[in-house]
């Protein structure tokens, strides 16, 4: 580098992105995306319609509603006028679009970017500015059938992303049933969750302190919590276990848990959603605004195929799995916060991040190999008097684009043929412009194969095509190449 | 509404999005995607790769970067850690991953939101949170080849969306060479090239007040300025007008940018971009960071068709239009500021939302009818005992996803007919399930024409098919429904 090209370098700037967020491209940017359509794909499948929200919502509209997660959200400098927030979920978001336009029913899914000042876990795709893809169903329905719909679109993402799955359920109903019963007080049945729901990241013991030592609960509360949440296992085998316990049965929220549970149970017989699921007493879900069913999904298959009931914690260590790939449940009230109208609504979200790690993984153990970016390289060639017929090769290119094709040619006036057969690697074609070849309005069109023979494939100079021709004859040759093996043509 | 649904609303909060910005759904968001789609097509035809950065950035990355307009940036709260700030545009972003990871030569493209804390007038489709459609040629080429091919690029898209334009050229070399020629000294020259653009929304009095008053440059120099900046009409015209001027065709900047002009020239001619192009002197863009090439896309036929060289400002009234819907130019330098490496790159910015704002106005005059957004909807029948069959219906609803068709069933258990047949309005194709057919392991196919007698719609039951045959039944009559006009099939 000469020193008049380095005239514009500064004092050095950091060179990153902030704190837990990342660029995407390449093939981790064409596995996202791919994802994304394979999941939306199945939300349109459902009559799902899309939606589209703000990055930044107004701060009194997310206060409030996220409990002892909200210190994670990130706030805007006040900069005068409004003061707002980054949106930290697109539950949120979707509840304030239903309530300031008054929608009363609609299927919606919602693919972006959230954001959480959380301790970033770049290897197990846990970041600071992560995706969620949420399919929310909210409207007055017959019982338990949004949620069954729900459920089995969370079957249908994962069989399409070909991952397996167990979806833990349980029910908000059943879970403050239970804590009543043990003892807990109304005011403290919140925070009491909260710590409930690390029980699938940490050991009893760590829980069972958080309770008394941090949270005031008292020691023998604590240990009946911890009996009752420690069970799982199919939704007959938990519904059999509960109706069994008198006292818990006597607790009208467990009791109408429990009728919500045998509905559900039906329904999801019927859209063949049961070999999935486990009833984990122990899911209550950080969020403050479930009301009812909720549910996470990790890949796992199911605990319990039939077997007796399971209990968690056994060895007092915490489970190992990948965390939860999607996660959502009912908010009923979430909505009639905003307005007069209390709209119930049922949905899902989820981790785009974490299957994109666990895909990728994958795909690099595979060794997949990605689609060509081009399908033409448009090269040119000549002898001593060779001017490069730059203008030439634009004219190509120009009527290939013009006929939707992919196509490059080197931005040199005159490159050499070796130069532009190795930049055209990518490209399953070439077309290679001759000045004579030209002035008959022919050019030559060549497959560029995987020769074992560099200098050889160079001789082969490929097939004469009138210019008028050549998109067609570009296309057929496109054709043949996604539907077999490249085909011999000259 | 009973009072204890009622019991959840709480105190007033402004059910609003932020100031400037909207959410995106129904037609509009289908009309939305359908821009993105049309613009990434011909990105990806020109071997465009796609990249993602986050939404925001490190605030030192940004400093320094947008000249006056940086007061407009949107500032995260100092909320312990980084000071960041949301992007701005997508050229600083891309030169910032270039220098991070060293890139030396890349075709990208970048699809998302950008932050300014503007005046919204969201009539014109100018709001605070807006996108853009960017692609960028980053590396070192012969001169002006990716300039012209980025030219091209334009002109390909706005043919895809069917919108005709005008390309409006400069050169920021000829620009700055034609005020230090008419006495601005360098100091002034960013501020004053700031004022000269704003002339295609002021008068040049207006302008001429902001140079002398605000900006403090001679009355002398700046009626030099404004005869210079007035001139504009066809590459060649332009050319020769500042040929045939000795004083100016001293300045080396001058020569240097007619010498790019007349090789870009060249390559237009052989892209077919000229008919499209107009060299206007005026145009200046606000951002500091060009150096080369500059353009701005507006919705107006070329301004010269071959006449003679056309002068702006006659009127002394601002010329009226629509604004720029796609802008962007050279920009040599930015990639240095941040590393050792000076990668020269050329680009282009599509003002989604404002093309986005035409469309729909011809839509809405053309009143174009959406497609279907669900292909079957799954209903139930029967007489007195009739228990709604709703398991039978999620059970039919799930074969017909699990053949990736778009299905939905009543979330009633027992639905009436009549109910049934208008939720399944919008959907072209109709399966009947009845107890009868059931046991024989059969269902009714019906098409939902647009009959004129509802009553006689609803007798006509149609057509018996086999359980097991009918998502290849359902996908026949979807073929055929989007082939052609409807077919009577029983």
């Amino acid at each position: 580098m000469t020193s008049s090209e380095a005239k514009p370098s500064r004092a050095a700037v950091t060179l990153k992105t902030p704190k837990g967020t990342r660029d995407w491209n390449g093939a981790d940017m064409l596995l996202r995306d791919e994802v994304f359509k394979t999941i939306t794909d199945v939300f349109k499948r459902h009559g799902g319609t899309p939606l589209d929200t703000p990055v930044f919502e107004l701060k009194e509209i997310l206060a409030g509603k996220y409990g002892e997660d909200s210190r994670l959200m990130y706030d805007l400098e006040d900069q005068g006028g409004e003061l707002c927030s980054l949106r930290f979920d697109l539950t949120v978001p979707f509840a304030r679009w239903l309530a300031m336009n008054n929608i009363q029913q609609v299927k919606r899914y919602q693919l972006a970017k959230v954001y959480r000042r959380d301790q970033p876990a770049i290897a197990r795709g846990r970041l600071r500015e992560f995706h969620q893809c949420d399919f929310d169903i909210a409207g007055v329905y017959d019982p338990m059938i949004p949620d069954a719909e729900t459920l089995r679109i969370i079957v249908e993402v994962f069989e399409a992303l070909g991952l397996s799955i167990t979806i833990k359920l349980n029910h908000r109903k059943i879970l403050d049933g239970m804590f009543a019963v043990a003892g807990v007080s109304a005011d403290k049945i919140r925070s009491i969750s909260s710590a409930v729901d690390k029980l699938d990241k940490m050991a009893w013991p760590e829980v069972k302190k958080e309770m008394v030592d941090e949270k005031g609960l008292p020691e023998d509360v604590a240990d009946r919590v911890g009996e009752y949440v420690r069970h799982s296992g199919t939704v007959a085998e938990v519904v059999e276990l509960l109706s069994a316990n008198e006292q818990l049965c006597a607790n009208d929220d467990i009791k109408a848990g429990l009728n919500d549970m045998a509905l559900l149970a039906s329904y999801l017989k019927a859209l063949d959603v049961m070999h999935k699921i486990t009833f984990d007493l122990s899911l209550a879900r950080g969020l403050d605004y479930y009301t009812g069913l909720i549910y996470e999904v990790i890949n796992l298959p199911p605990k319990s195929d039939g077997g007796e009931t399971q209990k968690k914690g056994k060895k007092d260590g915490p489970t190992t799995q990948v965390g939860s790939m999607a996660a959502g449940g009912r908010y009923d009230n979430l909505v009639g916060m905003y307005g007069k109208r209390t709209i119930p609504c049922v949905g899902v979200s989820f981790g785009v991040d974490r299957i994109f790690t666990i895909l990728k993984a994958r795909r690099e153990k595979e060794k997949t190999i990605n689609a060509p970016s081009i399908d033409v390289y448009v090269m040119a060639f000549g002898g001593k008097e060779f001017d490069g017929l730059l203008p030439e090769r634009m004219d190509v290119a120009r009527r290939l684009w013009g006929a939707g094709i992919r196509a490059e040619y080197s931005p040199k006036v005159k490159p050499k043929l070796p130069q532009q057969f190795k930049a055209a690697e990518d490209a399953p074609l070439g077309v290679i412009l001759g000045q004579d070849e030209l002035a008959a309005g022919q050019v030559r069109l060549k497959i560029l194969g995987n020769s074992e023979d560099k200098a050889e494939s160079e001789k082969d100079r490929g097939m004469l095509v009138k210019l008028d021709d050549l998109a067609d004859e570009v296309k057929k040759l496109l054709v043949f190449d996604t539907l077999g093996k490249q085909k011999q043509t000259s």
